[in-house]
């Protein structure tokens, strides 16, 4: 592979990256045919139940696509789903080498689209660009390895790690770029994850108003005992998934009856399982969960180890220690018990310092 | 002024740069000596009671001195003082030209070496790259015109803002490259300054080690009910002073007796008067103090607006919210009683971050 290879496969990835908030549940997918070093077809997958980033392609170039190079940024799907194989249509189109970024992250799949191009007598590469591909993909990713969306927590607070005061008082610790940027994260999320002490605290609405979407994320509330009101305006306006750890009929009825769906997963201590709730999150084909709640729910997913990335927006300003932190994790005894994060990216948003840190779950 | 007199005063800066651990109390200064574009002397103030930087590469150059430019990082003394005023000794050696970047920063005697070096036929010119002259003083600056020194806080915690676990266990949440960064900024400063609780909490000697200085700084311990033993490390080993607010003889003479200075000033509730300590820090000549505090001054500090300058290391880790924080600021009502401060920098130390700020006094 060459450095033409690399352009094009970077073309390929902006064209996946549009599909960042339609997608789902499918993966963003960008595909570009070259032939005698010129783009003769582009393509990206917009949403599920439409032809995929190739088919786009495809059409586009027509019987141009004959000898033509395919640049993939996922595999090639092998099997009938709610669109033909694309490793066929790729094949019939006499398509001569595909170069691809990664294989299909579907450990029972993955490699048989490859083999199916390779068997037509198709030169076929994999692994250009692949992290990037992989980040791009990391909720789909996540989820089709380890049954689990990739969970992302997002925590506003100020430099001090204060989410609120004593009092409750948090509107707004942050400022207004910082804000506009959490749109960008709920956009691209296919679930936004509270828990109903922030519901009744801030009746937050968590739906994507700045940034143009194909679908509004679901929003999800944990509330073991079932305290948020019919009224609160995380019920309105779109679909939103309740988990409690309580079978009281009535209560379920009348969260229904506001159109949220109730579900039961009782854990421990009567609270509501938070595995189960991940787990059934990614069966309903959740990719990228974004979590915005408050120091308790925040904490148990910690312990639990069910945190993936956090994004940490800090104030330039200090609240002191009477205020509110970001996270109850217990009383710890030693500080190797401590969450060990990684850091991804540090900048500058508006006025405030965002932090994008992995939690480092190998220890 | 041209490219040529910024080159010359950045390498003014530079040699100024040199004196940054050992002029104290008197300022960093270095100056350049210029002829047909060739420096013909330099030099740098080294420690009080030693030449002056002017004096240094006037002596340099000699005779070649006649006709040159001078680049002087700050405006040449024009008092008689530990030494003959550098003015004068500028307009004997036969100087054409001053480029200064600042005025002295007394305001008594700022602009009097100028007018001086005017008086005597001498072109002057002032204000060449002052900011980054004013960074290098500021210290100096702040005693001269403010009557305290500059006080930087140097605070070790986890990401959410803890700074030891509930049962005080802090050794070492940030890593070794962040614990030896801290060692410049003791060596650059005149007074390393802390409170009993961190004594008797962590015993440390709070000198410099890994970085060569001229002077070892000052050890301040503010212990209000003189609760330190004599047998304390920071006691140890070199000059250190004691601020109480109980005149306890026996205690005041059992401190003493290990080489302590005592000071008696009585602020409210039986503390000792932070105000005052560092007013009479300022008489002392200390120009820059490094606070290595607990919460609990770090946050007194700050609620007196005594504090300028955060030097925070955050450790890519969570501690959760039964650790202890970094400020006691009483429990705020709103959030515009928080402390606003202002980014500096931002950059990564090993593997923790390092966030410079300044504290934003304006509101």
């Amino acid at each position: 592979m060459n450095a033409a290879d690399s352009q094009w496969m970077a073309r390929a990835l902006r064209l996946a990256e549009r599909g960042l908030c339609s997608t789902s549940p499918n993966p963003r997918v960008g595909c570009v045919l070259v032939k005698e070093g010129k783009s003769i077809g582009e393509g990206w997958h917009v949403r599920a139940g439409e032809p995929h980033a190739e088919v786009h392609a495809l059409r586009a170039a027509g019987a141009a696509a004959r000898g033509a190079t395919a640049y993939v940024t996922l595999e090639p799907c092998s099997h009938h789903g709610r669109t033909p194989p694309c490793a066929d249509a790729l094949i019939a189109a006499g398509i001569r080498r595909v170069v691809v970024a990664m294989q299909d992250p579907n450990p029972l799949v993955a490699g048989q689209g490859l083999d199916k191009l390779r068997a037509a007598g198709i030169a076929v590469e994999c692994g250009l660009m692949e992290a990037a591909a992989r980040e791009l993909n990391i909720g789909f990713i996540s989820r089709m390895t380890r049954g689990m969306p990739w969970v992302r927590s997002k925590i506003a607070a100020s430099l001090d790690g204060r989410t609120a005061l004593a009092n409750g008082v948090s509107k707004w610790i942050t400022g207004e770029a910082a804000r506009r940027d959490v749109q960008h994260w709920r956009a691209r999320s296919c679930a936004v994850l509270t828990g109903s002490g922030t519901v009744r605290a801030d009746d937050p609405r968590l739906d994507v108003r700045e940034v143009e979407v194909g679908r509004q994320p679901l929003r999800v509330v944990l509330d073991s005992s079932l305290h948020i009101a019919p009224e609160a305006r995380v019920l309105r306006g779109g679909p939103t998934l309740v988990y409690t750890a309580i079978p009281d009929a009535a209560r379920h009825q009348a969260l229904q009856a506001v159109g949220a769906e109730v579900a039961l997963l009782t854990g421990e201590r009567g609270r509501v399982d938070l595995a189960a709730v991940l787990q059934d999150l990614a069966r309903r084909g959740i990719n990228e969960v974004l979590v915005e709640a408050g120091r308790t729910l925040n904490g148990a997913l910690l312990e639990a180890g069910l945190v993936d990335e956090l994004v940490l927006y800090l104030a330039p300003k200090l609240l002191g220690d009477a205020a509110r932190g970001l996270a109850e994790l217990g009383a710890l005894t030693q500080l190797q018990q401590g969450t060990d994060l990684k850091w991804q990216d540090v900048r500058q948003v508006g006025d405030d310092l965002r932090i994008i840190a992995t939690i480092n779950k190998g220890k």
